[in-house]
C-alpha cells in the first residue's frame, strides 16, 4: 500500500458524541472505534477528559482510551481542557493531547471559562506535565472560532495567528485552525492557513471545518491547496460545538474521503468499510440523525479507489 | 453598484420544476421568477420547450417567457432539445437558448433519443434557425454527463472536449460543462475546464454542478479558480436530471451565493432577498422539500455583503 497523501483525523467519538444529549454505551463506542480503525483511519479523537458531571457522555474516557491504544497503528487522541484532564489522559495512555484554545475572547469564556491568555498558560502547564510524565506524547492546540464566532462576530485574523504562535511558543507541537461555528469561506481559509504555515512551518496543524453553511468541503479543498495535509472530520457528520449557539455540522468523513479519493489524493481509507462503520454508530445511538451525501447516493458507477493520481 | 464578478444563472424554474412530479401553477411561477429577479438574478432558465404530453410541468413555457422578458435587465433562457422547440422559444421571445448535448452515448439516447452526432447536427440546424429568425439571441450547448454517467460510468475526457468544440463549430456561442449525475471532483473539474478554456477561449461556458455527493460547492470553487465566471444553480436545490437514475441535487443557489459573497466575489445578488425568494417557491409547490444550509443556519453574525474584496 502506498503512503497516504493526507491524514483524516476522525473526531466523531469525541466531538460528535459530546455534542448530543444521548450517551453511547461504552461497548458500542469500542465497536465503533474498531470499525473506524478497520476502515483505515489512523488518528481518532476518542474522548474528552472532563468532569463526568459536565459531560456524562465522556465518563468512560479512560476505558475507551485503554481499548483504543490496543489497535495497531492508531494514534489515539483525547481532548483536555486543563491540567487535571491532561493528567488523566496521560495516565490512561493517549498518544496525543488536543487542547481547545478560542481565538474569540467571548467564546473562550463561554467554552472553558478562561481568557485566551489563561489558556496559553494552560498550554504551557500541560506541555511541562507532558515532558515530565510522557515526553513521547504529542500536544496539539486547536485554535477554535478561528474564522468567526457566533458571540462576537468577526475574529481579527492577527489575533488568530498570534494565538496559534503563542501556543507553539508555550510548548504545543502544533496549532491547527477550527471553524467552530461554520463561518469560514475558502478565501479566508487560504489566507489564514497561508499565514499559519508561514509563521509555524511544519508546526502548522489540522484544518477543522464545519459544514454549517454547506461550505465544509470547499473549505477543506482550499486548505489542501494551501498545503494542509491533516483534516478533522466526523463520521455521519455527528457533532458540532454545544457552547456556540446555532452551530452544527462537522464535515462528514465519508464525503471528505470521497472527495479526496476521487481527486486521486490517497487517504489510506477504504470507502466501503468507512460507510460500513456507520452501522455501529447508528446501533449505539438509536434515533440520532446521521448525515452524508456519498453514503446516500452511493459511489459512482465504475468508481475504484486509487485509480487516478495527483 | 459595482459590476458583479460572477454570473449566477438560476435554473430552478426549468431544471428544478421539470424534475419533480407536481406542476407549479403559472401564477406561482411568475411570482417566483419576479422574486428571483428582485433578488438580483440576471439570468434565469425559465422553461423548457418540449411537448406538453412529455413534460406537463412545462406546458405554459411560452406564457412564462412572455412575462419574464418584461423584467428589466434579465436574460431569459429556455431549454430546447430540438428545432421545433427552438422555433417555439424564439417565437415567445427568449434571449438565450440552451441545448442539452450528452457526452455519454448511453445518456444521449436515454435523454433525447438521439446520438451525440445527431445532436451536433441539431445544434447546427438551430443555429441556422436562430440566424434567420432572431440573430441577437444567444445559443448555448450544455455538455451533460461531462464528468461521468450513471449508465456508462466514466466518460472519456477527450470525447467531452471534442463534443464541446463540435457544438461551437456547429454554431453555438458557447459550450458549458454539466455534472448531470454528481460524479465530478475538483481535480477533474479543473482539468476539464482548463482544457475547455484552452480550446474555446471566451466561448467556454458555464459550470453546471450537482451536489449529489456533497461536492457541489467544492467543484464550483475549482471551476472558479480555473477562470469560470458563470455558474448554474437552483434555488432550494430543486431538481436534478429525471432521466439519470439516482441523480439528484442541483447546487443550491443560496449556498453558492453565500460562498462567493463571503469570499468577496460579487454576485450582484442580495442574499436576504434571495432567501425571501424561497417563499413563492414553497407556496407554489406545497409539500415539496427544499434544501439549503445557509437559509437554515442564517447568515453569520455581523455579515455584510460586499465587505471584503477579491
Amino acid at each position: 500500500m502506498p503512503a497516504p497523501h493526507v491524514l483524516i483525523s476522525e473526531v466523531g467519538p469525541r466531538d460528535g458524541l459530546q455534542s448530543i444529549k444521548a450517551t453511547m454505551p461504552t461497548a458500542d463506542k469500542l465497536r465503533w472505534i474498531d470499525a473506524l480503525h478497520a476502515a483505515g483511519l489512523r488518528e481518532i479523537e476518542v474522548a474528552s477528559f472532563v468532569p463526568a458531571r459536565l459531560l456524562p457522555q465522556m465518563a468512560d474516557a479512560a476505558e475507551v482510551v485503554r481499548h483504543a491504544i490496543t489497535l495497531p497503528g492508531l494514534t489515539v487522541m483525547a481532548l483536555v481542557p486543563n491540567r487535571r484532564g491532561a493528567e488523566a489522559a496521560l495516565a490512561a495512555g493517549v498518544h496525543k493531547l488536543t487542547m481547545p484554545v478560542s481565538a474569540s475572547a467571548a467564546h473562550s469564556l463561554a467554552n472553558v471559562r478562561k481568557t485566551r491568555e489563561e489558556m496559553v498558560e494552560e498550554v504551557r502547564a500541560i506541555a511541562a506535565l507532558r515532558r515530565e510524565m510522557a515526553p513521547q506524547v504529542r500536544l496539539e492546540a486547536g485554535i477554535s472560532t478561528a474564522f468567526g464566532c457566533t458571540l462576537q462576530g468577526e475574529v481579527p485574523e492577527d489575533e488568530v495567528i498570534r494565538l496559534a504562535v503563542q501556543c507553539v511558543a508555550a510548548g504545543a507541537d502544533e496549532s491547527g485552525l477550527s471553524d467552530t461555528v461554520g463561518y469560514a469561506n475558502p478565501a479566508q481559509v487560504r489566507r489564514l492557513f497561508r499565514r499559519l504555515r508561514a509563521e509555524l512551518g511544519d508546526k502548522a496543524g489540522a484544518a477543522h471545518m464545519h459544514n454549517t453553511r454547506g461550505l465544509g468541503l470547499a473549505n477543506c479543498l482550499a486548505a489542501y491547496e494551501e498545503g494542509v495535509r491533516t483534516f478533522d472530520a466526523s463520521l455521519g457528520g455527528l457533532g458540532g460545538c454545544p457552547y456556540a449557539p446555532g452551530a452544527s455540522g462537522n464535515v462528514v468523513t465519508e464525503d471528505l474521503v470521497f472527495m479526496f479519493e476521487a481527486m486521486g489524493v490517497r487517504t489510506g481509507i477504504d470507502l466501503a468499510r468507512l460507510i460500513a462503520a456507520r452501522a455501529p454508530l447508528v446501533a449505539g445511538l438509536p434515533g440520532e440523525p446521521v448525515y452524508g451525501m456519498t453514503p446516500e447516493a452511493g459511489l459512482p458507477k465504475g468508481f475504484t479507489q486509487g485509480k487516478s493520481h495527483v
